[in-house]
């Protein structure tokens, strides 16, 4: 979208497109990298979905994802082989012919030699009709905008190099700020306690998450929100809680 | 599900119940590592989804799952605190009550020393009513069963260590084989041919991997198929088609 959305809070979803994901080949981080910059930008995650390599179903996704969401983002299936079928897909979902987008194709022209640049690369260069590119500075061959859906590549250094160029021009609500209170009591005895600061900042979201990293049992206590005070006050109050529970908190 | 399913080809879903992995805090292992038991097994993966702490999402994203596939897999959210909201999720879509589960509760009672099992721990001792435990060999306090939908902790170590306990109890489907072909040649290269092998076998599924991690342009071509012979001969074909362009590939 190039119009700032109607309401203040900017929601996403990311769809992971890949029988690599589904089969355990390949362990996914484009997520972990998009929602990181998302959270930069004061948009939403809402969901995420990975889904295998089959047209109905990636057609079915994403027209229930960009009719739900702000934004759509997407990774793998436009490589130049028989299983990279994200670009029909998106296509098909919009309604819309598949076209040899002239851009693109310039710019694999420029980027193969001339013979390289077979009829299997040159798939690469289609796009839906109405589509604008978003730039591979790794390996040229682009991703594309449709709409509110961002089509990017499945190879990380290619998706994320893709996002990091996109990231920019995304309209974002108000960003979302966050504390880390660190303590080194097991989760059951504060459970209480942070319960009741919770009830007490309903405007703030407050995670627990336990780790056994370091041998001893520890956790993390996320607090979310828009308000930087609000968010300080609520996280003073788990440190306080921690401590009246002979917690050592560490705010970060 | 304690019968064998109707059919011959068992799937399944994995539901990632989590805030922390759609903020980025956290990079979630756990699809991947029930990924690769689900494909030991003989049980298809079609699908998995992330979704935030949000108790109307959960419940909603759970009923629509569990009447899709056979088995439902749900990691996070069966903690000590508030926001672990999971089991009454999972009680609400099944449209039963929350109970104290007797043999949770006694296996926390064995857990814990005599004040340390509070209330908040005492929560990780809820199930919906009729629902069987799964073993936690980690930290204690049980996953559970409930219809075909396994409930399971969002902590790696122990959500994969409940996935290896039950592992053994899902019937699945006839083994997935695969056969994976790495060539030193760009996919674009080959991508005319491998589509050809994909049009001669399909009863195989061939999926085009391409990585940059050793410097150079290198292809995984994985074939997956539930005929062992069938993906020896495609895989051949791959083979053979790469030496004739000029590459040199492995099949492993």
């Amino acid at each position: 979208m190039s119009e700032a959305p109607p309401h203040q809070i900017v929601t996403a979803c990311v769809v992971i497109i890949g029988n690599e994901i589904l089969s355990g080949r390949t362990q996914d981080t484009n997520l972990n990298y998009i929602a990181k910059g998302l959270v930069e930008r004061g948009v939403r995650l809402r969901e995420a979905r990975v889904i295998p390599d089959v047209p109905a179903v990636i057609v079915d996704t994403i027209n229930e994802m960009r009719a739900k969401y702000d934004y759509v983002f997407t990774t793998g299936g436009i490589g130049p082989t028989h299983d990279d079928i994200t670009a029909e897909c998106i296509a098909s979902a919009f309604g819309v012919p598949l076209i040899l987008n002239p851009e693109a194709r310039r710019i694999l022209v420029e980027r193969y030699k001339t013979g390289e640049l077979n009829e299997a690369r040159l798939r690469m260069a289609r796009t839906p009709e109405g589509a604008s590119l978003v730039a591979n500075p790794v390996s040229a061959a682009p991703g594309f905008r449709m709409g509110n859906v961002y089509v990017m590549a499945g190879v990380p250094r290619i998706a994320q190099a893709m996002f990091d160029g996109i990231k920019y021009e995304l309209t974002g609500g108000p960003p979302i700020l966050s504390r880390t209170v660190n303590c080194n009591l097991p989760e059951g005895t504060i459970a209480k306690g942070l319960g009741e600061v919770q009830e007490r900042h309903p405007d703030v979201d407050i995670g627990s998450y336990p780790t056994f990293s370091r041998g001893a049992p520890e956790v993390n206590i996320v607090l979310r929100g828009a308000d930087s005070g609000r968010l300080d006050l609520a996280a003073e109050e788990v440190a306080a809680m921690v401590r009246a529970e002979g917690g050592n908190p560490v705010i970060s």
